[in-house]
């Protein structure tokens, strides 16, 4: 007999319809069999989507996708609705290469309603979605499912404002697991506390909801809920957010029983206004190494089922020499301080946090006001680091601009996950940022090539009174000695300079040490990505050097050297202006021109022009 | 008699303080006073200050900046600040070259404790100096005085869910006027209004705010107010989004009752966590013409005080003609979709308001929710046209890249005051975007010269289904013909090309006009920022045209011609990128090196050069 009975019968959500609702629990059992049984052989997502089962087999068994849209928060929870919606047997191939993505891409299946990646985009993606439908004349209801974690985001706030003013059917479930990535923090995670609690209320509401449905007076009743609403909470609610800004609230409802949960979103869709599901779940739900270890499993790399144990990585990584630095330094400096948007472990800031309770501060998923306020803490003359992955930088931009380089406060970013990422693909790669931050002023750019530039640059960072970027990538950099000393804004001539030269940072050090030698050119390891050394500049001028620029991230500093080393002959390799899909890191470089042979070529071009 | 009998008294908030509280009725009737008196001649943003003018003085009249620290949110209403703290003789120089800053900053004074400029930044600015002063040890309070409009933005929601989990103190004194810069909107609004006419629960909530400061029962019940007050709130709750996140809710209190905010001021001073202290205001207050068009006097030029009228606008302006093509366009396509983040009239879009009040969505400030709402309208198969100033877009950097165009969505942004700004100074340019959009795939950007190539460019972005931005500048572009027709990333050529040519775009254009007639150079036209114009790009480099490129923002398109025609020389002026502050736009061109002597010499410099 097969693994999987009832699975193998559902090819497409219409075999999902056709099922009885008794044999949809048996299903979901199946769902998480199957996604630990493969997840372990690819890596991937796993706690929120083993947690999310339930809900999304409600969602299609109830709506009508693509009729309906379904939009998933972030996307790691919408596994079971691939797996639901076609992409079953292609499974194995997730995050990989030509595979499935990690995350929901209309161009992958049309069941995909809105491109997903980031947190806190669901409900604004879902309201324009709703409008749309509006607009044109077109049935359907819009669907959110957002995590709790991506409630703190103040993009899901906005969103629910804006909702409170539409009459229009817009559904958003909550899928509350209390917690994040790791531990969810703030006064929302207390309110909601509250109301998973609150008893009283809760049998009315369910009293309340069932009326609504049935009789003569619920149909009443409903045209004149908001009234009504208003005065019975007077007696009966407790601290109900989502309703402050007009939204119905309704639940909240077990998010592991699935029959229940349909009889909440066949209620829901016959209501004809903004309104949110509060659905309680279990992050790993089903699997107990996730249950345990939820920020271990939230995003993992294969692992053994049996053990949930990963094969162990050898090379220290950026993240955690970041944060060995940050322990080292803090110890000396009391007025450091560090910063994390939900990402405690993810940057390296595990030992940190454990080490100096009072002087690490994670304020959930909100980048912008993580800088801000770190802004704020530099003027009342702390050292403020915020540690964040440069994909999620890109939330603050304006926070960094306005807030920290105007007013030229002393705040450094520890930049992890910089350049090509690999498997989660295009919504998460770190290439964007040296362009973006290149017209800020004040601002100083920090690139390591290695180990110990990465905690030496830190260190100078933070005995500089401006503010910093000090970037690195996900993974390793190499444990070799720096053979020069770091000074700042003067980058390192790390093979003899030569008529052609080669400019690299970074990641791309070692493969452009290797190119350089095999071909005899000189190479400059640019530390500094702003500003520019500028004596260096002066020289390739003035001796008409032919430069090659390498840079694992849209084109930058091969313009900024264009320009000011002009009329040198320049060159350039960067991650071209597109978006970079998932695929090895190795094979994303190789795409980008990052390899000895395009290297090669570009230099003899190089020497060719001139 | 002096017009101002106590104003005259008080050079500094040591005076204010010795004044006694029978004497601040008065003393803020003469800040009015002051206020209208020269706000009429320098012009400024006079409805918000005027709202704030008690507010204010009960502030500094309870707090001891700058050891307790103001933040006022974006920085409109802190005229009456600046008055109070020394800078009352130099008002007249407002908003000019090295004049007082329009906004506070603390290279202007101590007591400016964190410059703003944007909305919905002093909740997290606040709360980080206030975390600075504990983990110094200091004493003091941070106080963040907020508009309801700015707690529209998802920035001031992560701030107060990260406050809500702190028990130090840190006070946000809503200055609810009912209005952001428009009429504001939203979920938020209806809420603030239940909370202003709840009057039972007010009463209770005075009473109980009594018995807090006074009795012995009182310190008991302080000191278990959380539990207390859950328990009451259940009786007698309106809706409290505040409590939600763990703050202490205070008030409404009468915003004009300059003796009763102190009342209050005092009692916030004493209590021990985080607090909100709602205060109602009327925008505008004691300005008749304010009160009655406070959007007109939120940011004002020079008026006359008796009739409020201002010397018409003699021109046309670019958000005039944004709004008057969106009209004509709407009228044959009805998939468009205007989009604002509290900005109707600002961008130009009151009359499409009007016209088509289904298709027109302001969302109140929060421009990352507009951006990604209308990506999801885009999906549902609209046409989202989002107007947004420049240096505001900036707050959607992540929208626009994650949720518009790696999905390659067809999101029309109309980009107002691009470029120089003027009197609003350094926060407010719009000199950023061309930098921060040039990596972003999939996006065409449009620079118009002239008002026809403005509508003209607005339309085919239209017509095309791709993201696109068309920016424009404050104020007018002229209104002459255009004498090549406009094709999708076709340069024009101006003036004949010839070995030496200038490049411009946007407001640059009649300067290089002039200059390149004067000697005889070529003259290109950039109607496209991106993407570049690859033919005339291998022109050039087949012919060593020596080129100049003219652009009013941060370096962008210089850098990529110098890079794209390398080795062409390639010459580029642009502003400099360090903070440009306020002046007159003439002023902050010629700053920039945008006059006939400054192009006129890089001109020769670029033929010394060859």
């Amino acid at each position: 007999m097969s693994t999987y009975p009832i699975l193998d019968t559902v090819n497409g959500i219409q075999d999902l319809k056709a099922l009885k609702e008794e044999q949809l629990p048996a299903l979901c059992e199946e769902l998480r069999a199957f996604l630990i049984e493969h997840v372990s052989k690819t890596g991937g997502h796993l706690a929120s989507s083993l947690g999310a089962v339930e809900l999304i087999v409600a969602m299609h068994y109830v709506f009508d996708s693509p009729t309906d849209k379904l939009v998933f928060d972030v996307g790691h929870q919408a596994y079971v609705h691939k797996i639901l919606t076609g992409r079953k047997d292609a499974f194995d191939t997730l995050r990989m290469e030509n595979g499935l993505s990690g995350f929901p891409k209309h161009s992958e299946s049309e069941h995909d309603a809105f491109d997903t990646g980031h947190a806190s985009t669901a409900i604004s993606a879902a309201l324009g979605l709703a409008r749309a439908m509006r607009l044109s004349g077109e049935s359907g209801m819009s669907v959110a499912l957002v995590g709790d974690g991506a409630m703190t985001g103040g993009l899901s706030f906005e969103a629910l404002d804006d909702a409170g003013r539409e009459r229009i059917p817009l559904l958003v479930i909550l899928n509350d697991n209390q917690m994040s990535i790791s531990q969810n923090v703030g006064g929302l995670k207390n309110s909601l506390t509250l109301m998973r609690t609150n008893r009283t209320y809760n049998a009315f509401k369910r009293w309340l909801n069932g009326i609504l449905e049935t009789s003569r007076f619920g149909k009443f009743l409903s045209r004149h809920m908001e009234t009504f609403k208003n005065r019975v909470k007077k007696f009966f609610a407790p601290n109900l957010p989502f309703e402050e800004f007009g939204i119905l609230y309704l639940g909240p409802v077990d998010g592991h029983d699935v029959r229940k949960i349909i009889r909440y979103l066949r209620r829901c869709r016959k209501l004809d206004k903004p309104m949110l599901l509060h659905a309680i779940t279990t992050k790993g739900k089903g699997y107990p190494f996730a249950v345990e270890n939820p920020e271990k499993f939230h995003g993992i790399a294969p692992f053994e089922v049996m053990t949930g144990k990963v094969s162990p990585e050898r090379q220290k990584t950026c993240s955690e020499v970041f944060g060995e630095t940050m322990l080292r330094l803090a110890k000396n400096d009391p007025k450091i301080v560090a910063i994390t948007a939900a990402m405690p472990s993810g940057t390296g800031l595990s030992p940190f946090a454990q080490a100096y309770p009072d002087r690490f501060i994670d304020v959930g998923i909100a980048e912008a006001h993580a800088v801000t306020m770190a802004a704020g803490l530099a003027r009342g003359g702390m050292r403020p680091v915020v540690a964040v992955y440069s994909s999620f930088l890109q939330r603050a931009y304006d926070s960094i601009l306005h807030d920290v380089c105007l007013q030229n406060l002393p705040v450094v970013f520890a930049v992890d996950r910089a350049g090509l990422v690999g498997s989660d693909g295009e919504t998460h790669q770190g290439i964007y940022d040296p362009g973006f931050l290149s017209t800020m002023p004040n601002l100083a750019v920090y690139s390591p090539s290695s180990q110990k530039e990465l905690a030496a640059m830190l260190e100078l960072a933070l005995s500089r009174r401006e503010p910093a970027v000090v970037r690195y990538p996900r993974g390793a950099l190499p444990d070799v000695p720096m053979k020069t000393s770091l000074s700042f804004g003067q980058w390192e001539i790390a093979e003899p300079l030569k008529k052609t030269t080669i400019i690299a940072h970074g990641t791309l050090l070692p493969l452009a040490k290797w190119v350089a030698k095999k071909h005899g050119v000189g190479l400059i390891n640019a530390r500094f990505l702003q500003p520019l050394d500028s004596d260096l500049i002066d020289y390739f001028k003035e001796n008409e050097i032919r430069l090659l620029v390498l840079e694992e991230n849209t084109v930058s500093l091969g313009e900024k050297i264009a320009l000011a080393a002009n009329p040198c002959r320049v060159r350039s390799i960067a991650v071209p202006t597109e978006p970079i899909p998932q695929a090895s890191v190795t094979r994303q470089r190789e795409r980008c021109g990052f390899t000895e042979e395009d290297v090669t070529k570009a230099l003899l071009a190089l020497t060719e022009d001139a």
